[in-house]
């Protein structure tokens, strides 16, 4: 039986350059020893306290149908959060409660694109970002950041390409996945001013808000006029260390807000409610939690920095946040992909090749900094002597 | 700024028929006693035992990202009980796990049908229906079933719309949410038949298959070359009292669970895996628990039918399964949806309005069977009063 078009469009071509990481997995489920760096998951679970509350929540009896825009706590707790961290007064009405931040970014874009519409988004992306728009019936356009700029979008660029397709919307991410690049006010400003003037919304993907390891986290929402255009993204996932839990948020105007919740009722009728109250005991742990959860990353980070500078064949990219960096090894003349192949069969150590987040991360790696310290430095010496070798 | 014209559209016009319902609980909160007989869940929570075994999954380590599709052990689980329940073989490849039923139905919706595109589904039907075609991009498409053919579609009238419109997909319901009938054999054949020579996918929505009063619940798959256009979607919600928890599967053919596994990475990234764990367990306490489940609304099915034997006004509809029985009271004169009204204001009691599930229902009451007997009997004994003055 025929399946739509649109569901087989999602990732067309099938090869979406994950090759590497299956690869990597099954050698480890085959029992070989693998270094993973390669996904966005701690190398810690979900804190026993947190399971504590989810656990009592649930044998208290808040087992059935949750509100599905969330629980008036919840809401509250992320309302409170977004005010107290960026400056935007924020009620409970702004808040919808989602599965994950990947439900948020589809939920986002079936709002403010209709089908065949286009949705404009940066390359490099997260993996699931243009078939995550074409899932949800529109058009994915990327928009180049490049590497000479240190990945800091040109909003000249998204002006361009705004202008071309008519599109409806730009998908951001700052602190960024793949680069590990936060990008500045300036940036941001220019951003702002170009959806603006060509009056899209801004899809802002901040799940990576508590791992900024230079200066604050500025989220565009705040910046004149675009509270009433700005739909943010955030998640439990990276800044609790709840990944597996499926708990999230869109954050935007009240009546995008109300749309919203009404598509999940239709969607996933909302999130469990012993994990929004879960959800709300982590975020009452404050900042200080959230900086233990993060803190391993800026240490990582740091070693990178320093094992890279040892040497000059690889250049890394300057990472102020989010648990990733990304190595710049075009100098060695081969492609990421060959180099993440050889790396994996040569040292057992797995990278994702910048090429599997777009064409403008091509020539590079991202390592994900998810395994304890001597782990990484370990893979980290040995990558760094391949891409030396491979220079000869 | 403006939203997209499709999330606007999920619940055109607005008032959708849930006055009632939002008015009975603005009572309950304003502390006023009602009895509810309004949505679908039990009278009980999730049993403490799946809890367990879901915190212990939690607190054994299961709290990161699990496999999109669903564990293997979860897959090979739900497809052992299809096979079991329907004498179709099914595999691990054939099942993908979902947030809910909910999250199935709008999966299948965007799997079958390009934006545009006709959906079929039978009127009444279950509330989210239309919206959750709408909101997938398709269009909603409704096909009556008649009161006066106890609410068993006529194949004939969806081979017609289907002709008319170009369906791609029929969507039905069996045991029935609202109307509490099960399909029969003849029913589910003739409606096979036109799926087949309209080349259409079937959806059947089976969430309510172990609440089945009369003869054995027959899963559509089943039926001759079913198979290969049929998707299922279950849920643990009704069958094991699990609705808070979010958890349901589709089933369907290899190929097409390869495509909505796909889909998931891009709307949901899965569900949590110790809720999935706890699924596990709840699915090996077998039959015996899923009877002690149904059990309640089997026994308030008989009494509903016996207190609307010693009256001549209201009429029920046969009721063969699910949690719920349809009153007919179109003797009175006046509406569902005032009758429900006057129910609310004179008896203190809510019930849903048939209007509510679609214009085929009219002069209808739904009639959820989820407070305790005695509650039930006595809030069915003033409804009938009032039918009766009413008809007078
Ligand atoms: C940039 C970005 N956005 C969103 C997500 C989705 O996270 P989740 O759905 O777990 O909240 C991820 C996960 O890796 C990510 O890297
Ligand atoms: C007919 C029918 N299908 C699907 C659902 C969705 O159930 P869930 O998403 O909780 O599995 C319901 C819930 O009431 C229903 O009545």
């Amino acid at each position: 039986m025929e399946l739509s078009q649109r569901i087989r469009n999602i990732t067309p071509g099938g090869s979406d350059g994950w090759e590497v990481f299956y690869r990597a997995r099954a050698m480890v489920a085959a029992g070989e020893p693998v270094i993973e760096l390669t996904i966005g998951e701690h190398d810690i679970g979900t804190d026993p306290a947190i399971l504590d509350a989810m656990c009592a929540a649930a044998r208290a009896g808040h087992t059935g149908y949750a509100a599905v825009p969330g629980t008036p706590e919840l809401r509250d707790a992320v309302a409170e959060r977004l005010t107290a961290r960026t400056g935007v007064k924020t009620a409970r009405e702004n808040v919808l409660i989602t599965t994950g931040g990947q439900a948020a970014l589809f939920a986002a874009h079936i709002a403010v694109a209709d089908p065949g519409e286009a949705a404009l988004f940066i390359d490099p992306y997260y993996t699931t970002y243009p078939g995550t728009i074409r899932g949800a019936g529109a058009r994915a356009v990327p928009v180049a950041a490049h590497a000479e700029d240190g990945f800091q979008p040109r909003p000249e660029e998204i002006a361009a390409a705004a202008r071309r397709h008519g599109a409806r919307s730009l998908l951001i991410n700052t602190p960024n996945n793949p680069t590990g690049v936060v990008y500045s006010r300036q940036t941001l400003e220019g951003i702002a001013e170009v959806a603006r003037a060509h009056d899209m919304w801004l899809i802002s993907d901040e799940v990576y808000d508590t791992q900024v390891w230079e200066g604050a986290h500025i989220s565009p929402r705040a910046l004149p006029d675009m509270a009433a255009r700005t739909l943010v993204v955030g998640s439990m996932s990276k800044s609790h260390a709840m990944t597996g839990s499926r708990i999230g948020w869109l954050v935007g105007p009240a009546e995008a807000i109300a749309h919203l919740a009404n598509l999940s009722t239709h969607t996933t009728y909302g999130v469990p409610g012993y994990i929004q109250d879960a959800a709300v005991f982590a975020l009452r742990q404050g900042e200080a939690f959230e900086e233990k959860i993060a803190a391993p990353f800026r240490r990582r980070r740091d070693l990178a920095a320093r094992l890279v500078a040892g040497q000059s064949t690889v250049r890394m990219v300057p990472a102020a946040g989010a648990m990733y960096v990304m190595l710049d090894i075009r100098a060695t003349g081969i492609s990421g992909r060959d180099f993440a192949e050889r790396l994996l069969d040569e040292e057992r150590i797995a990278v994702m090749p910048g090429e599997s987040f777009g064409a403008a991360a091509a020539g590079h790696l991202r390592v994900a900094l998810t395994r304890p310290d001597e782990e990484l430095a370990d893979a980290l010496a040995r990558l760094l002597a391949l891409a030396e070798r491979l220079a000869g």
